[in-house]
């Protein structure tokens, strides 16, 4: 069977780091869900998809340093130029960091470890409502 | 149903940025497809696939100076010590970015943003003829 | 159908590049499985799912290089003020590269290139027992 979902997630950009691990969950309970593979797929491109433990020291600082590291803010980048608007960095970080994430589902769990969570990261540079859909292929 | 497509794509290497977008959504097309998840894989360890917004500052520019500085071009690479060639660099950001990506359908149709587009990069660094496995699990 | 399998691999920490190929390639075969999507996914978040070429440049230099530039193992991470341990730089690197991996399967074969292995990456510091969890969707 197939079943997809689609959410809004309100988040407040720059490296907002959002725990939707419950959303995806309950998705999960309320349709029944058993064994297969769960997609959450985020439409936009100055967002992502990943998983880390979630905890205010990674997701608060570490997180943001690395990407700052990777895609300064305050860069030269043509995407700004082409636009005139401040998001280059967003876009190339969440170009690195991909858009969509697979979990396998079993007994109808998130195969998740303890302390792993799924995250969308929103590298916009203001508060955005954002959607996901989320979609499950299986039994 | 499984739906399964291998095609040929031209590149012209050196972090070439292609938009395969168009490809994917006729494959769906062509296919019959209505709700299910697309999964779209590069075979081969010098090219990956993510989303951007395909614009040329971001192409042609910011992309590239991303992964210039991440794996730059002429360090020294063991790679290439082993087998005496130049794409150190090339297989590094490739593994960083991945070779697949997921992305569900609903309503025949590929769940993306307005402004986000699927691209195939390639970081080899000559011209390539890159073969993409394109698989839909789905109705 | 689905086909579900976890698997525990011994790993050595600090970076270990593990081929994990064989395994799901045994999974496929063991199952009787024809055309489809296999996700391989790690439970826990400090090691990550990717493909590479397998080779010993790669594998103990390039890669290892690599994350040690974008996520070095002696800068300060809040994560290891939070829990007073070690391993911040594995958290940055894991959730970087992502947990889970999406590989076609068609005839019964995994879609890879003839220089591209599945590898299992563990950041974290010290020799680890991970556990993957191996699902298949398709016919």
């Amino acid at each position: 069977m197939v079943k997809t979902e689609q959410v809004k997630i309100k988040t407040e950009g720059n490296c907002d780091v959002v725990n939707i691990t419950e959303f995806v969950q309950n998705f999960i309970n309320r349709a029944g869900i058993k064994e297969g593979t769960i997609t959450i797929f985020n439409v936009g491109s100055t967002a992502a998809i990943t998983t880390t433990e979630y905890e205010p020291g990674l997701v608060n600082h570490d997180l943001k340093a690395a990407f700052e590291k990777i895609a300064p803010q305050n860069a030269n980048y043509e995407h700004e130029k082409t636009w005139n608007d401040d998001n280059g960095h967003s876009h190339v970080s969440a170009s690195l960091l991909g858009p969509s994430l697979s979990v396998p589902v079993l007994d109808g769990r998130l195969t998740l470890g303890t302390w792993q969570q799924i995250v969308l990261i929103d590298f916009d540079t203001s508060p955005r409502t954002r959607t996901l859909v989320c979609q499950f292929i299986g039994d």
